[in-house]
C-alpha cells in the first residue's frame, strides 16, 4: 500500500503526462486549465487506494481514476456557470476566463473524455465501469437539479436535503472507490460494500463541509467562514435549527435568512448563536459521526485483511476530524 | 427490409414508449419536450436500415438508434444556447421555454442517457458502440468549436470548412450507420465501408443544406430562404464565390456580408446573383454530386446483395435530389 500523498503524486504525474495540446485550441485549453488548478484529488486517490486494498496494482486503476477526476472537473465547470461563480480554487472560473459558451462546450467534451479513459480496459471491465459511471453521472445531474430547485423552496425536508447531497456529492465518492474494486476484480459483495463505505463517508464529508463553513477556524479553513450563511444557503445546520427552534427563534432565523446586509459580521454571529442554542450544531456533528460509523459498519463486513480495514478506517477518521 | 416511413414509425413508437416521467421534473421534462418535437429522425432511421442491410432484425438496433437520436437532441439543446436561438422545429428552444441553466443540465443528462442505451448489448458490442460513440461525440464538439471559431475569422479555407461540416454533421451520419453494422455483427470491412458511405453522404447533405438555404423553393423549403445570407454565414457557396470572384465582385460580396439592413430583399438577390455569376452555385452542386458519388464508390466495395446496394443507392440519390 502507498500513502495518500504518494497517490496524489502518482495522479499529478499522470495528469501532467496527459497532453491536451489538441485542436481546436479553444475547446482543449480550458480543459487543460481546469485540470491544472489542482485540488486535493480526493476522488482519484480513493480509486487508486481501493484498487490496492483489493490487491491490484494502483497503475491498473490510473485510467479509471483519471476518468473520475475529469468528470468531477466537468461538473465544476458547468456548476460554476449555473452559480455564476467568479472563482474556483482561487483562480478565475472557465466561463469567466473565456465565456459561457466555451464553458458549456469544453465541459461537454470532458464528459465524453471521461468515458474514453475506460476504453483501456477489456470489454467486461469496460462495461462494468461505464455502467457505474453513467448511473453515477446521472445522479450527480439529478442532485444538482434538486439543489437548484431547493433554492426556490421553503419546505425542504431533512430527508430531501440528505438525498440531494447524496446524489450531488456522495455517489461519486462511492463510485470512485467501487471503480478501484472493479478494476481489481474483487467479489461483487466487496465492491458493493466499498461503494456503501464511500457513499456514507461522502455524506459525512458534505455535512462536515456544512459544519466547517460556519464553525471552521478562519486561520486554517480554505474558504470564507460563514459563506453559506451570507448566501442564505439552506444547509443541514439551517434545516436542523428550523426543526428545533421555538417560534421566536424561528422567526429570527427566517428574518436573518431574508436579508443581505453590506456588512455580514453581525448576521453571521447571530445565526451561529442560533445554530448553537437550538442544538443544530450538535445534531450536525452527531450526524457526521453516524454516517462515518455507518461507513465503518460496511467495512467490518468486507472480506479483506485486518490491516487493510485499519487503513480505510484511519482514512475515514481523518475525514471526520478534519478542520480544512 | 422496411421502408423509410416504416422505420420512422418504429422510432416514433419506441420514443413515445420511453417514459421520461422521472424526478426531478425540472431535469427530465425538458428532455421529454425536445424529444417530442419530432424532426425527420434521419439518423436513427439509418441505424435501423443499416442493421437490416446486414441481415439483423431492426429491433436489435432500436436501443442504438435511440442513443443516436438522444445525442443529436442533446447537441441541439446546447448549440441553441450557444447560438441564442429562439426557435427549434418551430417551437421554443429549451433555454427559452425554461432557462439557460436548465438547458445546460438537461443536455448533460441526455448525453449520459445516450450512453445508457448501449447497456442493453453484451460487453463486446457495448464496447464497440460506446467507443465509436465517444469518438463521434468528441468530433461533433470539435466541429461545433471550429464553427464558432470560424465566425471570428476572415481566412477560412475550403478544406477547413469541409473538415468543420464533416465533424459537426457528417461523422454522426457515418456513426449512425456503423452502429447498425456493429449490432448486426457484420465484418469490420463492411462496417468501415458503411461508415464512409454515411460520412460522404453526410457531407453532401450539409452542402445541399447550404445550397437550398439560398436557392431552395420558398414554397417547399422549411426554413426562410436566404437565412444564411442574412446572417452573413460563410457557407460553401460564399467561400467558393470568394475564391472565384474577380476583385470588384469580391469587394461587393465583402461589403454585402458586412451589412445588416432592415429589409434584406435586395441583399439576398444581389448575393445570389454573385453566387451564380462566379460559378459558386455550380461548384456547390458539383461538390454535392462528388461526395454522393464517393459514397456510392464505397457501396460498390461492400459485400452485400445487389438489391441491398440498390436500396442504399436510392436513398443517397433521394438525398441528393431533395428540395426540402
Amino acid at each position: 500500500m502507498h500513502s495518500i500523498s504518494q497517490y496524489q503524486s502518482f495522479i499529478a504525474t499522470h495528469f501532467s503526462a496527459i497532453s491536451i495540446e489538441r485542436e481546436p485550441k479553444n475547446l482543449y485549453e480550458p480543459i487543460a486549465y481546469i485540470l491544472s488548478l489542482g485540488g486535493k484529488r480526493m476522488r482519484p486517490v480513493l480509486t487508486l487506494m481501493t484498487a490496492e486494498i483489493f490487491n491490484a496494482d494502483y497503475k491498473k486503476a490510473l485510467a479509471a481514476a483519471t476518468a473520475v477526476e475529469v468528470f468531477h472537473n466537468f461538473s465544476l465547470i458547468h456548476d460554476d456557470i449555473m452559480d455564476d461563480a467568479p472563482l474556483r480554487r482561487g483562480n478565475e472560473t472557465v466561463h469567466e476566463k473565456w465565456d459561457v459558451n466555451t464553458g458549456i462546450l469544453s465541459g461537454d467534451a470532458m464528459l465524453i473524455l471521461a468515458y474514453q479513459y475506460f476504453e483501456q480496459y477489456e470489454p467486461n471491465i469496460f462495461q462494468a465501469l461505464a455502467k457505474l459511471f453513467s448511473k453515477t453521472a446521472l445522479e450527480v445531474c439529478e442532485g444538482q437539479q434538486w439543489d437548484v430547485d431547493f433554492e426556490q423552496r421553503d419546505d425542504v425536508t431533512i430527508p430531501e436535503y440528505l438525498k440531494m447531497i447524496e446524489y450531488k456529492t456522495a455517489v461519486l465518492v462511492g463510485a470512485a472507490m467501487k471503480m478501484g474494486a472493479i478494476v481489481a476484480e474483487t467479489s461483487d459483495e466487496n465492491a458493493n460494500l466499498i461503494y456503501d463505505f464511500g457513499l456514507n463517508l461522502g455524506i459525512a464529508f458534505q455535512l462536515q463541509d456544512d459544519y466547517l463553513d460556519a464553525f471552521g477556524n478562519p486561520e486554517t479553513f480554505g474558504k470564507q467562514v460563514g459563506g453559506d450563511i451570507i448566501e442564505n444557503k439552506k444547509t443541514y445546520l439551517y434545516l436542523k435549527a428550523m426543526e428545533f427552534a421555538k417560534a421566536a427563534e424561528k422567526e429570527q432565523l427566517l428574518h436573518l435568512f431574508s436579508i443581505q446586509p453590506n456588512d455580514n459580521t453581525d448576521k453571521v454571529v447571530s445565526v451561529k448563536e442560533i445554530f448553537n442554542r437550538t442544538g443544530a450544531s450538535e445534531a450536525t456533528q452527531e450526524a457526521i459521526k453516524n454516517y462515518t460509523f455507518k461507513a465503518f459498519e460496511r467495512l467490518e463486513k468486507m472480506h479483506i485483511e485486518a490491516e487493510k480495514k485499519a487503513i480505510l478506517k484511519a482514512f475515514g477518521q481523518n475525514l471526520m476530524n478534519r478542520n480544512v
